[in-house]
């Protein structure tokens, strides 16, 4: 668990216990720096991630005060809620809304991708640059499924420093996480079986079950942890759920990770329920902390976990490759790769290899995690300016969005709307919760730097909010 | 049509109108160069067009003979053959092959690829090398689906090169021919519904039918013209048939390529009885002839013709770019497109669009043809040499394969096991026809340069077969 995590959950613990009451001041950031011992930094992100619980609310430069809410909130009491959804048709909106977000005078906020300039990498290039004049990077030979036997060592490397055992045997190289994702998902289900999503989620997913005829049950997001396991426990109980497909680590678009202790529990009741997990962990490298969050792979001691990410999130387009450790589905997701994209281009491979075994790859999530947090602090402090408090934003230390709760019940979907008329795109929740009622929300991208350009399209979409 | 085309279809004629008899000896290549007008090199290819197709028959040094021949295969009086053909597991006999065959130290004559010597190209490595240094080779924006615009108008330009009318908006950039190929029929049809494949196909084909639980009808090749058109008409009038999947310029694995008149009666066909085609041709800019021979699109007055083809086969798998002319149906494949890969390279789309516009891909596309052909006759002459006359090797100009039918009945998949254990592959007949029970065929992949190490290879493949 990390210091911040650590800390937020002792201060949840005094509040829960009364020891500073409702609209109380909790200590200043100094005085706690002091109490706790940890760095101002440490407590500047505990504190912030309790404000994006509800926990506390702040007021300018006048501090944190303990915020009023629910019991049944606080208590985690609420009622269970399990829905069977309906055949969604999500991949028209999808399809519609990525196609109004493309033109190159729209600015960004909907985009799903960190702004490329931080991804830039030179070292990557001037490897790239040498990799294009071998021969090597032009032959297959070493680079079909399931892909360069040293990049896979490397990833392999990986996982064991995190403590999870694995082989190079065990990874499966795919164009992108989103590949990785759809063919471990096709590797385990057949139409009309059943997978459990939660109820917000990265729209691919809810695209992957239309695609693939299945049927969706989904799990609400506890308003404290992320992740409600009461929830997750009734509907396996009540439903022949055969694969579930989670995010815990930086959700997108919610952006919350889920605590270790809830993760082993998940781990414990998949093999309890003899039910696989689809562990999309694309931004595991984009937490702010000095180490990167635990996977639930990391409590699976009988490989039901199929854990998905990515290089093209740090690395960007120019990398597009991902991977999925397949573990024993390793041989069914190779047999469904040759029949789709047949292998992942051996020039990036080679150059992916080259960029990590020199120990650059490191470096450079580094500085991409510092400005992350950089910018999206920034974009997190100039919009509580500009908005209500009765505008919500949730802000946690890791990725680069803010998911917003919009004021007097504003659907994300008419802001879009008007937004992009405006040429700015925004994310609206009707991509990630197609199936649900509550569409005040929105998406937003903040991995840029603060120029006048971004400056303008964020007072105008405040004001655009303020409207309402 | 090709002169080496129109001459093979006028000395067809007058053994067909008794002008040589059987047995009787054709006029030696000088003679016929001279009574022709013909080059020396078109007459050739016009002979061993008609020895492929079992017409004329060649003895060593002393020239070309008429064949003997059945009267129902000159008269293409043949039964129709149409099979509707069970749920075949084309899948795992497939991947236990690809598999077998990818280790470093076996000789790939079983290969679908051509060699990676004759792909490579110092030009493009060059361009592919400053692209990478550029930061717009990273940044998505401009190389979402349907792929960077610069890459398809000049896909398109090609297209309009060869009086296929062709708006850069028709073109979906993908990744490899075979995902334009997959997206195209999962486009086009549900599970259930009735697809016509030749009998002799790629095997991608048969995977594609299966994974989306279709039923296939299957024609048998013309021996004479190499596609049947009765039989085609007859299978779409039996069946309710909604797609075909098609090759037939450099049919893989065979070699044939069509003639012009049936392809556009093949097109007038499909809007007859309302059939698209999704036509793979991904060995079209491979034909040794001076131009690229017609595909279907060609005569597609209504739209009915998806045409797939990729840079794989041409510039290799650093270049894993393909393309489908989707016209109307590009929406739809986008769609699919944005829930399985996403993107295609914009590295790639960039070298690609900077080593087209400049010529560099013609000067290399005459290069690497002259190659193959170079090493497809050695290959084939040298066969010759060692095989009986009862082995019968089918040549065509173009492309990189010899196919091959073997004496005695020996099954393909026994040759393929027996050679594996000697460190050579080959593909057997499984691969293309696993539904038919004449396995006595192989595909011999001839791209290499006339080696001690190949000529060792050929001699130990020979023996192996004679040995039958």
């Amino acid at each position: 668990m990390y210091k911040s995590e650590k800390l937020a959950q002792n201060i949840r613990q005094m509040i829960e216990n009364g020891v500073w009451k409702v609209h109380e001041k909790l200590p200043s950031l100094r005085e706690q720096t002091q109490l706790s011992g940890y760095s101002l930094m440490t407590v500047l992100n505990a504190y912030q991630e309790l404000e994006a619980q509800g926990l506390v609310y702040a007021r300018d430069k006048s501090g944190y005060y303990v915020a009023e809410r629910s019991t049944d909130l606080v208590n985690s009491k609420q009622p269970i809620q399990i829905s069977l959804s309906p055949k969604v048709q999500i991949n028209s909106v999808v399809f519609n809304y990525l196609k109004s977000i493309q033109a190159a005078e729209i600015v960004p906020f909907g985009s799903a991708f960190p702004n490329a300039e931080l991804l830039y990498n030179a070292k990557f290039m001037q490897i790239l640059a040498q990799q294009a004049k071998r021969k090597s990077s032009y032959n297959n030979q070493n680079h079909m499924p399931p892909g360069n036997q040293d990049l896979r060592q490397l990833i392999a490397n990986r996982y064991q420093l995190q403590g999870i055992a694995c082989h190079a045997d065990d990874i499966v190289i795919t164009s992108g996480a989103l590949e990785a994702l759809n063919l471990s998902l096709q590797a385990l289900t057949q139409p009309g079986d059943f997978i459990l999503l939660q109820q917000t989620i990265f729209y691919g997913a809810w695209q992957a079950a239309e695609r693939l005829g299945l049927q969706v049950i989904t799990i609400p997001e506890h308003p404290q942890f992320g992740f409600d396991l009461a929830s997750f426990e009734q509907a396996l109980k009540q439903y022949p759920i055969k694969v579930c497909w989670l995010m815990l680590n930086a959700h997108n678009p919610i952006g919350f990770t889920v605590s270790s202790e809830i993760k082993q529990r998940i781990a414990e009741l998949l093999y309890e329920y003899q039910v696989y997990l689809i562990e999309d962990d694309v931004y595991q490298e984009l937490n702010y902390g000095s180490s990167k969050p635990l996977p639930v792979k990391y409590f699976d001691q009988h490989q039901m976990v199929l854990h998905c990410t990515s290089f093209s999130k740090t690395l960007g387009m120019g990398a597009r490759v991902g991977w999925v450790y397949a573990g024993p589905f390793s041989d069914a997701i190779q047999h469904l790769q040759l029949m789709s994209t047949l292998t992942v281009s051996p020039l990036l491979q080679n150059t992916l290899v080259e960029f990590i075994s020199h120990h650059h790859y490191e470096k450079h999530l580094r500085q991409l995690r510092y400005n992350l947090e950089k910018y999206k602090k920034k974009f997190y402090q100039e919009l509580k300016n500009r908005l209500a408090p009765t505008c919500k934003i949730y802000y946690y230390s890791s990725g680069y969005f803010l998911w917003i709760e919009l004021p007097n019940g504003l659907d994300g979907q008419v802001l879009y709307e008007q937004l992009i008329q405006k040429g700015i795109s925004i994310a609206p929740a009707l991509l990630f919760k197609p199936d649900h009622a509550s569409q005040h929300y929105m998406r937003l991208n903040c991995s840029f730097e603060w120029t006048a350009e971004i400056e303008n399209a964020v007072n105008l979409l405040a004001d655009t909010i303020q409207q309402k």
